[in-house]
C-alpha cells in the first residue's frame, strides 16, 4: 500500500492512498458494515455516493456468519460485492464492548458471543488469520481497549500487552494485506507517548488512535486527539478510530488524522437524525408534517432530490423501510460531501475557514 | 378510462388499459403500496421492474398520515413520487378486517382505528371523498365485506347493502377518477348472481370480485371464480381483489379476469419466502449456506445477477434490512416477469401450456 501527501494546509493533510482495489482519497471517512452490509445501503449506493472504502467489523463476521462460510463464498469482498478497498477491524474492541464475558490471558481473550453466550478465543494470531480470511485491504492489530476511567497502572500494563500483541500480528501479516498499529494508553499522556514510540518503533504501513470516545469528556478526547496525533509519523496514514462527530473529525483533521469510521450517520438515520447543511434535525418534527421542500435544498442525493420532509416524516413515524433506506442514503451521502468538499478545502488552503464554517453549524 | 381487449385465448384475455398516466397491460398484477409506499421498495425499483400500477389503501392512508397531510402535500402521487397509475381500494375490506371495533350502519360504518383506538366513521360519500383527495386513477366502491362462513340471510342483505353503497359512490364519482363495482355474495351463487346484475346495472368503469379469500376453502374459492368472473361484462376491466397465488391467479385468468393485487410477494419476501422459476422456497434453508450460485438462475433482477444464496441466507438470519431488500425486489420482479411472460402467452394462444406449466411449479 502506498500512501502519498499531496499538500498540507497547517496541520491538516490531503493524501491519496493507492490499494490494489482502488484509491482513497484523504481525509476519508470509511461508512460502517458489520454484517457484511452497510445497513439498509446496497453496494450500488455506496458507489454512487462515492465511498472508497467501508470498514468491516471482525468479531461480528467471525461469529455470524462465521469463517467457513465467508470463507468458502470467496472472502468478504466477493460475499457482499463490493470490489473496492475493505479495512477490517481486529476485533479487539468488540470482544470489550459486546461480549458480557471476558478472560484476558497474555495470548488473547476468551468470550462470551454477544449471541448465543458460546465461548471463544482470539488472540493476535487469531484476528490476523481471520483478517486474512476475510480479506480485507487493511487490516488492524488486534489491541486492548480499555474502560474509562482506568488506573495508570492498569493502562500502562495494558500499553505493554498491546504492544506485545501488535509485534505478533506484525509477525503474522500477510503480504496481500496492509497492517496498521494501533495506540492505546488511555487519557494518560506519557502512555500515549510510550505507545507510539513502542507502536511505531515496530514499524506498519498505518498507525490509528484507539481508546478514545470510550466515555470521556470532549475535553479530555480533544486533548488526546490533538496530543497524539503530531506524535504520528508523518508519511504514514493516521486513523482516528471510531469518530464520527463532526467537531470531533475537524480538530482531528485539523491534528493531522486522516482517516475516520464511525456509525453515527448509519444509525442516527435509522433513528430519525438526520445531518443537513443547516445542522442537525430530528425528521418527526411536527412542523415538517405539511413541509412539501426537499430535507436539505443544498444536497443533491436521491432523498433530498425526490422526496419532500413531509414524506419522509411520515415514513419515519410509519416505521416503513424506506424511511431507513432514504435516511441512511441521505446521511451517508451528507457525510461523503463533507469529506469532498474538506479535501477541496485543504487543497486551497482554506482549510480553517472550513473547520470555522462548520464548527459553527454542528457546534 | 379506455379499455381494449386486443386478444383471447379460449377465456383468457390479453387487453390494454388507458389511463391517463399510462397504459396497464393485462393481465396485471397490482403491488400493494399501503402506507404510501411499497414496502422495502424506492419508486425507481418499482419503475424497474416494469410495474405499471400501484395499489394504494385508502384505510391506512386515512389514518396515517391522514388526509390534511396528503392533501396539503398534493395528493398520493406526489406525497410518494410514483407518477404512475394508482388504484385505491375504498377502505371497505380494512374497515372489516383490521379495525377491533366497528358497527354498520345504512348510512356506512363507524369503527375504531387499529393505531389509536380513535373512532372514525367511513361510509360511501367518505370512502369517494378520501379517494378523490389521494387522487387515485382507479377509485373502488365502498362494499361490505362479510365475514366467513355467513348465512344465506346476513350475505343477502349484505349485497344489498353494498349495492345501496355502491349507488352512492357512483353519483359522488368525480371525471377524474375510473371508478370500479365490487360484486359480493359469499359463497352463494344465486347473490353473487344478483349482486353483479345489481352492480353491473348500475354502471363503472371496471367491475372486481371482492370477499373471496376469507377463510373458505382453495375448492369454494375457485368455484366462485370460475362462476363470478364470466357473469362479468365482457368489455370493461376484471378484477379478482386481493388474491396473489400463482395457482389461484392462473384458474382467475383462465375465468377471464385481468387485474390481480396481493401483499403476498412484499410480506413472504421480509418472511424469507421467495418464489422462484422452480417453486417457492425459504431462504433460511441450511443447504443455501455455502450456496455461491444466485437464488433463480433464471432470473435477472438485481439480488440474483449480484448476490449469492449463501449471501441472502446470511442477511435474512442476520436479519439485516438489505435482506428484505433484495428479497422484495426479487419476488415483485418475479411476480412481474411471470405476468409478463402469461402475457406473452395469452398472444401466442400458448395460455392453456403455461398454465400447465406453472400449476406444476407451484400447485
Amino acid at each position: 500500500m502506498d500512501y502519498k501527501i499531496l499538500t498540507t494546509d497547517g496541520t491538516a493533510r490531503r493524501g491519496v492512498m493507492q490499494t490494489k482495489r482502488g484509491i482513497i482519497h484523504t481525509p476519508s471517512f470509511m461508512t460502517v458494515g458489520t454484517h457484511g452490509t452497510v445497513k439498509a445501503m446496497s453496494p450500488d449506493e455506496l458507489m454512487g455516493m462515492g465511498a472508497e472504502i467501508i470498514l468491516g467489523n471482525t468479531y461480528h463476521l467471525y461469529l455470524r456468519p462465521g469463517m467457513d462460510v465467508i470463507s468458502r463464498l470467496g472472502g468478504l469482498h466477493k460475499f457482499m460485492n463490493w470490489d473496492m478497498p475493505i479495512l477490517t477491524d481486529s476485533g479487539g474492541f468488540q470482544v470489550f464492548s459486546l461480549s458480557a464475558f471476558r478472560k484476558i490471558e497474555k495470548s488473547g481473550v476468551h468470550f462470551r458471543s454477544h449471541l448465543d453466550g458460546s465461548l471463544h478465543f482470539i488472540g493476535p494470531r487469531e484476528a490476523m488469520k481471520i483478517q486474512g480470511i476475510l480479506g480485507s485491504d487493511i487490516a488492524m492489530v488486534f489491541d486492548e481497549c480499555i474502560p474509562y476511567p482506568a488506573t495508570h497502572e492498569y493502562a500502562s500494563r495494558s500499553v505493554e500487552l498491546t504492544t506485545e500483541w501488535a509485534r505478533q500480528c506484525k509477525t503474522a501479516q500477510n503480504d496481500a494485506q496492509a497492517l496498521f498499529g494501533i495506540i492505546q494508553g488511555g487519557m494518560f499522556k506519557d502512555l500515549r507517548k510510550r505507545s507510539t514510540e513502542d507502536i511505531v518503533s515496530i514499524g506498519f504501513d498505518g498507525y490509528a488512535v484507539g481508546g478514545v470516545s470510550v466515555g470521556e469528556t470532549k475535553e479530555e478526547m480533544h486533548e488526546i486527539i490533538y496530543f497524539n496525533g503530531p506524535l504520528l509519523p508523518f508519511e504514514k496514514p493516521r486513523y482516528l478510530m471510531g469518530i464520527g462527530d463532526f467537531g470531533d473529525m475537524l480538530k482531528a483533521v485539523d491534528a493531522g488524522f486522516d482517516m475516520f469510521d464511525c456509525i453515527m450517520p448509519t444509525r442516527n438515520a435509522r433513528h430519525g437524525t438526520l445531518f443537513t447543511s443547516t445542522g442537525k434535525t430530528s425528521i418527526k418534527r411536527e412542523d415538517f408534517k405539511y413541509d412539501s421542500g426537499p430535507l436539505d435544498p443544498d444536497c443533491d442525493c436521491y432523498t433530498c432530490r425526490t422526496f419532500s420532509r413531509g414524506y419522509l416524516r411520515h415514513l419515519f413515524l410509519s416505521r416503513e423501510i424506506l424511511s431507513m433506506r432514504l435516511n441512511t442514503l441521505h446521511n451517508l451521502h451528507f457525510y461523503q460531501t463533507f469529506f469532498r468538499n474538506m479535501r477541496s478545502a485543504i487543497e486551497k488552503g482554506a482549510f480553517g475557514e472550513f473547520k470555522r464554517k462548520w464548527e459553527g453549524v454542528f457546534g
